[in-house]
């Protein structure tokens, strides 16, 4: 691959300052940008970062709220070969300091915050600090060429993102132009994103999922609407005004909204969205998109880019995860790199231009994810009989108990089934006798009742008798990681332990 | 780039034998495959091909109408890292001799034809001939495992297609799995190709306009229905019968169809295309995707890998190649490799990873066409004032007079523009004051007059003065390449030359 065959996030902007001259790029409170406009910042923050040392493979790290800086950080970072890093603002003072030691960026680019101003003050580093606002407007460099960057290939990482911790600490997952452009592809495909598309960025830009909506939307010439952060009458009013096509917004947030516009101060019909509830549905367009009619189904993790499957690719298979995007090639395989038959459990590893380069500076952990020449992604999932994927849990949470695999999602799901059931987790605790044994942490339905014997019963009428819960603890909330339990948590506060594969 | 962010056109069919284990992937005659039925096949030719020396960088020739071979015969030949060309098979002898002497194949796989038979009379060649048929399939080995090839990497080359020559010769352009992948991305999402599309191949397989859309179908994991040739009784019995999503198909084939099926014999709903004439329009489904919607209009070549422009991507807007395709970066450069202004004509220049790997065997001229790490179309283009982009015309067929450039095509569309003229080219023809002057070839619509002093006034009329025709030629017809007028024997016949390009 020459120059001839580049094509990285820099020439992304390149082109777009060409083909959509008279094109809004980004929306930012009272900040609005052509994509000219767009270009001209991105090279006049990329000449200031170079000033302060940001050469090939350096650093550039974001601390604060969703920002169309951060766009501005991540074009101009590429453009110098450079990796930049928006991370979790919301840290506690020593995870901001583990990030700041972990990455060394030469630039920080930050947001007034308790937090960061304590974690500042915990490290020795040799970056230059530049806070978001006036500071950062009079730190742009007056010079609008372009830097010139013949040798920043769309194989250079260009994104690090933190993802949740495989060895006690988090990782930067770092993401080339080539991943994160293969990555948004697959999303122009799915989700039909044509010409005019405009995202309204109200998740956290941390976050792949919110991340890989707006890198798609840049893309294809859109519109990026930002707002710090999700505040439901904020985000009906910005949907209303900039006429978005679409928004970060799972099911609690989306109930939010209706609540925000029950009395239909907005016009939401511009958002071609998945269907929620009959409220909703005559708010907004309802699309007929896979990926919207699928209601965004599928499996992904921050290191292959975002979405690795996509059930719009599967609508009705036995495998709720769906299908790989075009642009990659699943295998389930065993502990051996052996492929595992068709209905058999193992580990999901693909292959693709999406798939990350490794995290930041873990070596030994970076050969491990890439064995055998296959991405590991650390989680378990299975090939039905029609091709489709069903995904199972995290590699290291299987239970084994008497020699029998037990994977915590399928029996959370028949736990879920249960009709006084709200909410269920299962972790495996120490057995003498089976060595490892799943036990049920289960929060009730308000007003309803059940003894630990009927849970026990209600599963093993649902799934293989050895896989039922042999305790059930009844809670009242299970603490959660973004969306997911907190087995970690789960663990401590109920005897967990003795994983085979920890 | 690692094998783990590899995916090639082998790793495609891979992906599909276990995702798509019950889907059909080919159709050809009697004919029907499974994916895993195809893998199978593909394997066994792979072996056959190694052993008879088809190795990394080695080149296998198919002379013979559509098949479904062809793509066996590509995916078999990537698995191997070696390069596969489906040549125009109606050639001369001395054509198809050229063509075997400049790719000198290991294999040739060849249907019977007078002339293919007296080209391997001409040529002393070290390679295999295998014809298509029981020969063909004596020859697939037994062998259905997968050819190991952690080597092949996505920017291997995988086929080779010939194209109009620029120095007299045709040029066999290389496209890897990565161009060939990307650009299926881009009509994947420009045609919102999904689930369960069906494409007859129905135009030549060795032209990229049949197989860009061929492999597209590959890629989502579609039915592909091979036909020999367009015939256009059993395009609509095929249509019907596999209800095939789209064809390859323009205005006089689409124009057969609806004369073959007047009777209504056919079913051709499930066809979403193109809106063409009310009777077509009311015999298939009209598709609104961008592609559909635009009628398919862009500008492309070979060397892209198709399509380089959308309109789909720019309707409505001033230049009506539209946009590049969101995997593609374009510039408009002068001789000397500068950007020219918006509005102002050069050369469109081009990276992305959709990009050709260069001619097979032509190193001086790859070297040109590659000038400064942009890949030179030998088009000239302009790109307007809202950022589309206007194909002109060749950058050879350049006229200049007096010192100013004409353009044959721009003067072609003013000709054009008369009420009695019915087709019209332009050449140049040596001027003893000004260098070169314009000469336009007219054909006149049945029935209709004009004097070479009309056809000037228009022109004049139309665009500026200095572009005018010096000169007018009545002809009943134009000779024709392909879809363009075939200027070298305009030239010849009508006394062109002196072009400042050539």
């Amino acid at each position: 691959m020459s120059v001839v065959q580049r094509f990285t996030l820099g020439d992304v902007l390149s082109e777009h300052r060409r083909g959509r001259p008279l094109d809004t790029a980004v929306v930012d409170g009272d900040v609005r940008l052509t994509y000219p406009e767009l270009d001209d910042r991105v090279n006049r923050l990329a000449h200031a970062l170079a000033a302060d040392g940001v050469t090939a493979g350096e650093r550039v790290l974001w601390l604060g709220q969703n920002s169309f800086r951060v766009l501005e950080l991540l074009v101009a970072c590429n453009r110098l070969g450079a990796i930049f890093c928006p991370a979790n603002w919301r840290q506690s003072a020593d995870e901001l300091a583990y990030v700041l030691n972990d990455l060394t960026p030469k630039v920080v680019v930050w947001e007034e915050s308790e937090a960061v101003e304590k974690a500042r003050g915990q490290v020795t580093l040799d970056a230059r600090w530049v806070r978001s606002g006036d500071e950062y407007e009079s730190y742009l460099s007056g010079d609008t060429s372009e830097p010139a960057h013949a040798d920043v290939l769309s194989g250079t990482p260009a994104l690090a993102l933190y993802t949740a911790a495989f060895d006690g600490r988090p990782n930067a997952a770092l993401l080339s132009s080539t991943a994160l452009i293969s990555h948004s592809m697959s999303l122009l495909h799915i989700r039909q994103m044509e010409n005019g598309f405009t995202f309204l960025a109200c998740g956290p830009l941390f976050h792949v999922g919110t991340m890989m909506f707006t890198l798609a939307t840049f893309q294809i010439g859109g519109k990026l609407v930002f707002t710090p952060a999700y505040e439901p009458k904020e985000v009906c009013r910005l949907i209303d005004a900039e006429k978005c096509t679409q928004a970060f917004l799972f099911g609690p947030m989306i109930d939010g909204l209706v609540e925000a516009n029950k009395d239909g101060a907005y016009d939401l019909s511009s958002l071609h969205f998945v269907s929620h509830s009959p409220e909703w549905d005559k708010m907004i367009t309802v699309d007929d998109s896979p990926w919207c009619a699928s209601k965004m189904g599928g499996y992904g993790q921050t290191e292959v880019g975002g979405m690795l499957t996509f059930l719009g690719l599967g609508m009705g298979g036995a495998g709720y995860a769906g299908r790989p995007s075009p642009l990659v090639h699943v295998r389930i395989l065993d502990a051996d790199g052996s492929e595992v038959a068709p209905g058999e459990v193992g580990e999901i590893c693909a292959r693709g231009p999406s798939i990350f380069s490794g995290y930041w500076n873990r070596p030994e952990l970076n050969e491990a994810k890439a064995a055998g020449g296959w991405h590991h992604t650390g989680d378990l999932g299975r090939r039905e009989d029609d091709g489709t994927i069903t995904f199972i849990g995290p590699r290291l949470r299987m239970i084994k108990s008497a020699n029998e695999n037990i994977y915590p999602a399928e029996v959370e799901r028949a736990l879920k089934s249960h009709p006084a059931i709200a909410d269920a987790a299962v972790i495996g605790v120490p057995d003498d006798r089976f060595g490892q044994s799943p036990k049920a942490i289960v929060v009730l339905k308000e007003g309803e009742t059940a003894t630990a014997d009927d849970v026990i019963e209600h599963v093993r009428g649902e799934i293989a008798s050895y896989k039922k819960p042999r305790e059930v603890a009844f809670v009242d909330e299970i603490p959660k990681r973004g969306y997911t339990p907190d087995y970690d948590a789960l663990d401590e506060q109920h005897g967990g332990g003795a994983y085979p594969g920890s």
